[in-house]
């Protein structure tokens, strides 16, 4: 193998691919990147044996072939060359180990045969289904803070990517859950979607494709099957990743329906009034108390070591006066991703989930269960 | 005790104070800050019974008086209380907690008796000394990176800080060392300076003073005594250190006069070109090897695990050729504070100190001992 490819180009696919690597490997071939050279581009491809990221960068390829060589280090060492610079890459049978040059810079970095590289299959997943970037930035974007980090419930450390059919039309809807609050976003279904199977797509590839999604053009390529997904991100990159075997919980039962109590509030105003009571907050449960009555919500921590903080917030509320508790941290991740001016919220009563609404969007809801207070 | 005051002002100065307490604390009132306020302005005072650092804010006191509340807390709240706000602070009989009020947020903080906060004493310390700030942050930007985090040579962990004359000429010197390498720094010796002892700063010292010294006016004024060391910085804020009990070692010897073999490079390249290597280097020693030759220079890092590295780097050299190894870490440390554009190396053999000039500023001197390659 031996080929020639500007620098930028370089980095940029080694960006792409080399994050999926794990930092520690019982397999030594997983620290690797596979490197394929063939006509006037070289691909690189990246694996933790869950997930593959495949990239490609235009080279002059002298040689064609493959070899794989340590992904991080790579990636390292082009990152620090100067801008603008050619980089040749180069194997053979002379040197067991991958050269790079440019300029007055060479390395020799060891190497592992392509042939040993695991390649993930591709079988068995749907037709390819474009999706506005645009919007799988947002179903994303709206919902991930949600997953779960706790690993007894593996089900819920994913995001549940399915479609649903409400009032005739369908939707592709991504919901999170930790069991204390829910995200959900949707949007109109794209063309092809109709019968793709619901999936739960690991936090670490939800992170991957979000990434990958800032270098994406205007659409993605999508493609599903009961154990995995597929996305092509424009031109180069492609990611294959396996998905969660396992049921997402009827979550539809959860959102409520009927609450009554409806407060409307400044998001900033309530998220700074938030943040500061947390300050008090004991750092396990954190929980913030709100005593709503008409016109304004009382917010109130009391931590028997480090006082007492109480807010005032104004607020639009005609109702019955009462009380609820809810975890800081959990009421300022919703504030966080709404983008209306003022935050919706829809209580039943203080042991029922609240509903939380963004006016700006309609196809997101939030919905937080209360803590005893 | 009863105040208002502007919260940038409060901010600021509990921003210089409150660094100074450790997250951790076995006797509670470390934790807190002493708040003392008289007439019209409020002191603010932290300490861990090492170091001292007071600061003062303008403030309407309508009752004076003095208590302690947990530093950090108080300073997380003020942090996030909106710009421009007034708050007011205050503590009497009624409530055994300090209440801190600004618009419609209310905050109480549990406190403890101002009467048991440690109190340092400024006995025995030299007149004042009026210091130029720009030339106290030159002596201890070039030095203190080389300040030893080892433990077992106490003496070794700050900055000694001492009077020498060389040339008919007082100089007040900045010098630290790991044993591993030195960095020292001098300025003209401003006046008073003639029979202060020499003393050796902490290092948690040097890095308070070098924050305090951003918002510092064109002079501080330094006092010093065998034991201790205060700074003023301007009109309010003000440090008092123990400084390290022991000796500094005789570094002059260490420091190379003859080293004959003189290269010259360019302090930019030569760094990226360090930097690139090292990425190969094994992660303790991070051994480079330089071999030297007229013209050029030729840096080599081998590693059995990761592969090798060379980079040839063009230099200003014409004696003998010759090999000598250096910590790629501690040759990134000293290019990182060379002021002028070229560095200046002098060697003398591959087992001796190499000694780095700065031709931008003859009153810094840097010694790096060769690891053996």
């Amino acid at each position: 193998m031996k080929l020639t490819i500007e620098r930028a180009a370089l980095l940029k696919a080694l960006g792409h691919v080399q994050s999926v690597v794990e930092r520690r490997n019982t397999i030594p071939i997983l620290s690797n990147v596979l490197l394929s050279a063939d006509r006037e581009q070289v691909s690189f491809s990246a694996t933790d044996l869950d997930m593959e990221i495949i990239d490609e960068g235009m080279a002059q390829v002298d040689v064609p072939g493959q070899i794989t060589a340590p992904a991080q280090t790579l990636y390292e060492i082009v990152r620090k060359l100067p801008d603008g610079a050619d980089v040749s890459l180069s194997f053979n049978g002379d040197d067991p180990r991958l050269q790079i040059q440019a300029g007055r810079s060479k390395f020799n970095l060891p190497v592992l045969p392509a042939g040993d590289f695991p390649v993930m299959s591709s079988d068995g997943l749907s037709g390819r289904i474009s999706v506005d970037t645009g919007d799988l930035i947002r179903l994303i974007d709206k919902t991930r803070f949600a997953i779960s980090t706790e690993e007894t419930r593996y089900y819920l450390n994913g995001l549940y990517l399915h479609t649903v059919v409400e009032g005739g039309e369908t939707k592709l809807r991504a919901v999170a859950t930790d069991g204390h609050r829910l995200a959900l976003a949707e949007m109109a279904a794209p063309e092809g979607t109709a019968g793709t199977p619901g999936v739960i797509v690991p936090r670490k590839t939800i992170n991957e494709i979000r990434r990958l999604l800032d270098d994406a053009g205007e659409n993605v390529e999508l493609q599903l099957s009961p154990q995995k997904v597929r996305l092509e991100f424009g031109r180069a990159a492609a990611l294959t990743s396996k998905v969660i075997d396992g049921s997402f919980p009827d979550y539809v039962r959860v959102i409520p329906k009927d609450n009554a109590k409806v407060l409307l509030v400044d998001n900033s105003l309530f998220a700074k009034a938030v943040d500061r009571v947390a300050t008090i907050s004991a750092e396990k449960s954190r929980s913030v108390k709100l005593a709503v009555e008409p016109g304004k919500v009382i917010l109130t921590v009391r931590n028997m070591e480090a006082g007492q903080a109480v807010e005032e917030v104004e607020v639009d509320y005609d109702g019955e006066p009462f009380e609820i508790g809810f975890n800081a941290r959990y009421l300022l991740d919703v504030c966080g991703q709404i983008g209306a001016e003022t935050a919706e919220f829809r209580f039943a009563d203080p042991a029922s989930p609240t509903l939380v609404l963004d006016p700006a969007d309609p196809g997101v809801r939030y919905v937080l269960m209360p803590l005893r207070v």
